[in-house]
């Protein structure tokens, strides 16, 4: 009896260590590995609150903010609900006849073209498919051109983007044809320069049934791959999911400043080959040894056939990027950054040597008076959260002039290296010291845990049809790189004090109605 | 009591089944994938020893074939030891007379030019290393080439080749300059075609300090990496690992129709940029944002910097091929495969669709008499073995005229994907139904375990400095190929009868003496 109370306790002992060992243990690692990484984000979160200067309600979070939707709580936060001024015909970018009147004429055009280029292709033995076109006074594409004004390209609530999103992702695909930038070098390849920052012409223009275009960027690389160290920020390749993180990235930041875009799985052969009127597009299509459809970059057609990409058996995946407005109705204008990079193996800029660079930059127009400045600042923050280098250009509409915002066009090499953060895309923060308060007050709000840009970026993209977008090392990048800002900014705070580093961005009369809107909501 | 006991039961079963759970299955499921698939080999090769219609020596292993080096043994055995017949001064390459003064000649105007260099350079600030060089009559790669006969690039005991690769692997650079295909080009960029089967342009030309001359492919793909199923085999990347393997692969065969060839880690800073004299090398050398020294591909300059390759921070690996004798002493041609491929996106050659091509090659010249067509079924089971899709041309040295062996250069488009066996390369063997005696008994013996090809290439290659040269799916799939060639023979010999199918490769007087030998030994 004894014996056998003696061998169950030893049996119980060895079960129990099995169990620790084999099942516990296993778990607890998993648990930790599979973690992203919130511990360190919470003790710079802590480092960060106590640092405050300025007094954001709700701080503390409560039991409730922790359950249901982060992002829901953002845009919810009276920060992202300051009330929009009315806006006059001079503040929107389009009237709505000019527009319309726009439209009726691309259809008709359209509908001519189509006439002839059937009885052309009926002589040459090409069959193309014909898909029916229709004019729709209230296609979505046509809303967000309309609500384009002023301070930025969208409203916040704006249903019109929602459902733009959704027309990019599933309306039937009318033509595809090579960009304006492609047409422009006319199959001449522009080999004049060492590097080509316009990229390697594998992106397509696509017009949808409703008259919607967009700009389609096929996948050049899987999600975990990182971009090797020696390969410089020029030559990188154009990622899809880049641009779709980009959008949702812009719109969390609430700057509103990409047009929206959406990922989608193209079909090559029935979206794009089968629907194109462009000869020379056709001539680049091939079936790949693994019988896949494939396609490759025109204008290195002669040496280089590897720039190819190729569908499982026709479907790639991509990104949409909504068109803007056409140049003829809504002019912009592109600018060089002040912050450019040499775009050479050797070069180096002036504000890469001069610390005080930007002194010289604030007294040279237009960046001495209004927010353009402010704005530059505002996008180096952007780029650097994305870890983007290679924002050579930036665009405004010229109807707005000078105090215009800045488009944040092509983010497609963003998010190439989530374990580093390249601090010199910061350079217009560090060097002049200043930052709009509406956009430090936004930064404050997502580095604190019940909102955390991470957590709010990985919910806004998992509304993605090729979700997930990014993986986990880059959303936490983000929290990170975030961290590093605010503390860019509390060092100039030290240095210089909060009234010369933090400025009131409200300038003109509409905005001091949406700054006094904001002060009687935090009451 | 009674209760104990059943719960004592009840425990132990826990136990035993947590046992197998946890312990036995998972130690199972590691043995299954770590074990090198022998099992799989050991059935083919019974398989294939039921079929043993030549009889070999020693074809049951004992005891003593498991100990010690497989490689020592093949080349022990009686099928590489046929001694070869003394050569006439008509069956060498060269005479050493006319070697040593071409390379007297060399060295006299290495000397003059280096004169006149160093005066130009110090004029113009160009600093360049300059080591001094010897003449040396003793000197390895003089050897190989003064060994090169009409029946093989070197004899199968030549010390000469060990030395020299020992050389390729330490010897000091003393100059790096583009190699002759580029200079032909003369930095102009032949895009005429869509393809360019000569390579990326990234290969150099060394000479070492003994005026040995070597050809370096650097490191583009990693060991694990496969080629991507999309990718043409005329697009694909030159594999150093590959230019290796090759030549270890062909001495094993008992070929020796490609020159030695090494690896070795170059010092990009120290080896090439600061020992050449050619200004345009020099000039696409850059250092990577990581601080690496890289240099890119001169031919796609203009459009392409991404073909570059870096040292970390100075040191790249690549291949070291021997240079043959120049053509001026060793004139050779260049002659289209008859089994080419079509080098395009839908192009296809009248081999891939006439079952009866073979019958039409076997009627023209130079296939219709002596060894050519066995030599290009010789070379269509190396490239089968290597899966080497990019066999367009071979070459033959003129002087030994119709008959002489032919050279299998370049190979550095083997060895790309191990899981696929691409059947189309063995063509010329399929469709002839014709094999050297000689080789199918290599063949037979490598297919036998106490030898088996993949081991013999893994000891073979662990010579190499920079091993692993191949992984080990790699080395399988030699041994799976090698089965596949002795099935196809086997099919053949079923059809047409073995007298049709093997053929006496020992033709002409010299050849005669060398089968009597090998009947002698093998008694």
């Amino acid at each position: 009896m004894r014996k056998d109370r003696l061998l169950l306790a030893a049996t119980l002992t060895v079960i129990f260590s099995a169990d620790i060992y084999f099942i516990l243990l296993p778990k607890l690692h998993r648990a930790r590995h599979s973690c992203p990484c919130r511990h360190g984000n919470f003790s710079l979160s802590s480092h960060i609150s106590s640092w405050t200067f300025i007094p954001l309600q709700d701080t503390t979070p409560s039991e409730a903010d922790n359950v249901g939707s982060k992002l829901d709580r953002l845009f919810a936060h009276p920060l992202y609900n300051i009330q929009a001024p009315v806006l006059g015909p001079e503040e929107r970018l389009l009237q709505v006849e000019q527009l319309m009147d726009y439209y009726r004429k691309k259809v008709s055009r359209w509908e001519r073209h189509m006439k002839l280029y059937s009885e052309a292709a009926a002589a040459s033995n090409i069959t193309v498919v014909e898909h029916d076109v229709a004019f729709d006074p209230d296609a979505s594409w046509l809303k967000f051109h309309l609500g384009i004004s002023r301070y930025a390209l969208y409203s916040r609530r704006d249903p019109a983007i929602t459902q733009l999103l959704r027309d990019m992702q599933d309306m039937t695909v009318v033509n595809a044809d090579y960009t304006q930038d492609e047409k422009a070098l006319k199959g001449a390849c522009d080999c004049s320069q060492v590097v080509k920052p316009s990229g390697h012409h594998l992106k397509l223009a696509l017009k949808m049934q409703n008259f919607a275009k967009a700009m389609f960027k096929p996948m050049r690389q899987q999600r975990d791959e990182e971009t090797p160290e020696d390969v410089f920020y020029f030559v990188d390749v154009q990622r899809h999911n880049a641009e779709i993180a980009a959008f949702h990235l812009d719109r969390i930041l609430d700057f509103r400043r990409v047009p929206p875009v959406a990922g989608r799985w193209l079909n090559l052969t029935g979206e794009v080959l089968q629907v194109t009127r462009n000869d020379e597009l056709r001539a680049v299509f091939f079936t790949s040894p693994a019988n896949n459809t494939c396609f490759f970059a025109k204008c290195l057609y002669v040496c280089k056939t590897e720039y190819a990409v190729c569908g499982t058996p026709d479907l790639l995946e991509g990104s949409l990027s909504a068109y803007l407005p056409g140049l003829s109705i809504a002019p912009r204008i592109s600018i060089p950054n002040p912050w450019i990079r040499s775009y050479s193996f050797t070069g180096r800029e002036e504000w890469e040597m001069n610390p005080l660079y930007c002194d010289t930059i604030k007294q040279l127009y237009p960046y001495n008076s209004g927010n353009r400045l402010l704005n530059i600042i505002d996008m180096s923050i952007f780029d650097f959260l994305m870890g983007n280098m290679d924002r050579h250009h930036y665009e405004i509409f010229t109807k707005f002039g000078d105090d215009g915002f800045l488009l944040h066009l092509d983010n497609a090499r963003g998010f190439g290296k989530h374990s580093q953060d390249e601090m010199s895309i910061l350079a217009p923060l560090s060097q002049c010291c200043m930052i709009k308060r509406s956009t430090l007050l936004r930064l404050q709000l997502l580095a604190q845990t019940q909102f955390q840009l991470s957590d709010v970026m990985r919910e806004s993209l998992q509304k993605d049809p090729l979700q997930p977008i990014l993986t986990e090392p880059h959303l936490s990048a983000l929290d990170r790189r975030l961290h590093k800002i605010l503390r860019v900014v509390q060092r100039c705070v030290r240095r210089l004090g909060k009234d010369r580093v933090i400025s009131s961005d409200f300038v003109k009369s509409t905005l001091k109605s949406e700054a006094k809107t904001e002060s009687k909501k935090a009451r």
